[in-house]
């Protein structure tokens, strides 16, 4: 709820709930969507704040927000075979009196150690990973399955030419390591754009660390780019530098550029290896040596294959029937537990980060 | 949890809950702490976390800690014939699945639209307002009482001297109004102490409008004193300066004052006009000429009223028999509406500010 569905900023999870919600309704299924009042979408949006969080700012209690949503959503429990929930793990205590099977899909690290004991409190809420990575520092939970995020497929064009320059797209902040993506590019003699935005809370480091870099005749600093932009500069790209040090859940960036059909150059940290295949969609690195390396040898990567790896794995269809398989098997898990409904027909997916 | 109980800095709610704790197990209750860590108490300590969170600072998601601690108070429940609860509203969730009945304090205001259809959506939990004004916004739940905070009656003694100062005592932001007594006192050609501290948002506020008042020779400004320094000004103090301009749903310093003997001149605003009687411990004024007009008679208040007064209503012994009538309450409604246990003689107060 701290954005629309889809958003109009920044907003990874509304985004995501977005091209699931809009696909589960584009092939039959009912849907209802919890989320802030200015969302658009095709489903049932039952508002539950007038606008997103982030626009209002007049909110003082965006926790109070969350939970009456969830209290709302689950009264209507009995209306849904299933509750698809995003809002972390706010949504559990509400959990043990439905009947409605829960699925509660985590869009944040897990690697802090006072959520553990809340999650495993809750053994029958189906956990959803957005990758498997994601999933290392939390066991003893039950883990219905992996399901990586998906775009809808037009989206991003597929740009067969590519171009001369390797990109950086996203944020500035340490461990996205934007200073690596420069060193690299400098040393392979191939010019290098930079569009991402600079969080208040990266400045000193965007300060101290990035702007003295950016002097560079082969560095072309960007800013903060529209929608429209990104997907030029990513076709025009050769390759999308992905030199992340930190256990990112899912890099949705990674999955926007094979849609335009580029190739990733990245280390191997959280999903990373779940999405890039070395060799065939770009180049898994560890050292500086190894990128600069890659960055000669990534123009032998076909284009058509970044785009056909997409098309197989990262659509919203291919989310959709991730998800679908989940919802099936928690409805028959429940009809069989409990007294329950029938079939998958009805999806509440809950939005919002706590 | 963000203190340990009782806090080392400051910390409202885990003072209250402190005072409230050793009151019940001095009368002979068996009282279970769910807290931090490094709190202090004769009752049996579940340490939720380590150390404090202030102290921490390491934790980095304290709402899950909270939500940790709630869990393990509800997972020992019928170990208890009472949950009293002091995290707001984060605890709500848990208790329609338990059948030992929950009080829950509110220490905030309510004056947030937000919150109300979260409180609203538990009538079986019995809401303890901290003055009968905190609960003006907040209609349509099931308000049990009003329990008014204590002190234990020998942490300030009480002073039967006075002297020849106004005090201003606690925290300097707009609302409180540091600018009104310091032009009352003035006015009134009394010597003002000031003895506050400063948080980092309301640096601004005291540099652009309470610094340039100190200069006056009649103004003597102490910044943040400690406990045994707040006695001593309380109790050389002629009067407490109170000139609040917002609905403070329980003002501890007001009944800090009446213990040392020291009449309150308050605007009525909040829980004042419950906690001073006009005439009697101090005076009830709106405007600046008013306040100036009881400076001049407040001299004719004999200490010795509001040590009686504080005596007969504010101490933590006074405080416990409130809430003991509210736990017997709900225990035998719990008796009557579902299958309980005997008598009140475990209560667990849970902790924390959500």
């Amino acid at each position: 709820m701290f954005e629309s569905v889809p958003p109009r900023a920044y907003g990874g999870t509304e985004r995501v709930v977005s091209y699931l919600t809009e696909e589960l309704v584009a092939r039959g299924h009912s849907v209802t969507l919890f989320a802030s009042g200015d969302s658009e979408t095709r489903a049932h949006l039952v508002p539950a704040a007038p606008r997103s969080l982030r626009l209002e700012g007049g909110a003082q209690d965006a926790l109070a927000l969350h939970m009456g949503m969830l209290l709302d959503a689950y009264a209507r429990a009995r209306e849904f075979d299933v509750i698809h929930c995003h809002t972390d793990y706010i949504g559990l205590p509400f959990t043990p009196r439905s009947k409605v099977p829960t699925v509660l899909t985590l869009h944040g690290r897990l690697d802090i150690p006072e959520v553990h004991p809340v999650y495993r409190a809750f053994p029958d809420v189906a956990l959803v990973s957005i990758s498997d990575a994601q999933r290392h520092p939390l066991a003893g939970v039950r883990w219905a399955a992996t399901v990586h995020h998906g775009l809808p497929p037009d989206l991003y064009r597929f740009h067969p030419g590519g171009g001369k320059h390797l990109l950086f797209l996203g944020r500035i902040s340490p461990e996205k390591r934007p200073d690596i993506a420069i060193r690299v590019a400098i040393r392979a003699g191939v010019p290098l754009r930079i569009a991402a935005k600079v969080d208040k809370v990266d400045q000193p480091y965007f300060e101290r660390v990035v702007r003295p870099m950016l002097d560079h005749p082969l560095v072309e600093w960007l800013g903060e780019v529209d929608d429209g932009e990104k997907e030029r500069l990513l076709g025009e790209a050769i390759a999308l530098m992905f030199p992340i040090d930190w256990p990112e859940p899912f890099g949705m960036v990674m999955i926007e550029s094979l849609a335009c059909g580029t190739p990733v150059i990245a280390r191997r940290r959280g999903s990373v290896p779940e999405v890039i295949v070395d060799g065939h969609t770009g180049f898994l690195c560890e050292t500086e040596d190894e990128m600069v390396a890659a960055v000669a040898r990534v123009a032998e990567i076909p284009r058509r294959s970044c785009r056909a790896t997409f098309e197989a794995h990262f659509t919203a269809g291919r989310m959709a029937e991730g998800y679908l398989r989940v919802y099936g098997r928690e409805a028959d898990r429940a009809l069989r537990g409990k007294t329950r409904s029938l079939a998958v027909r009805e999806i509440v997916p809950v939005v919002g980060t706590a």
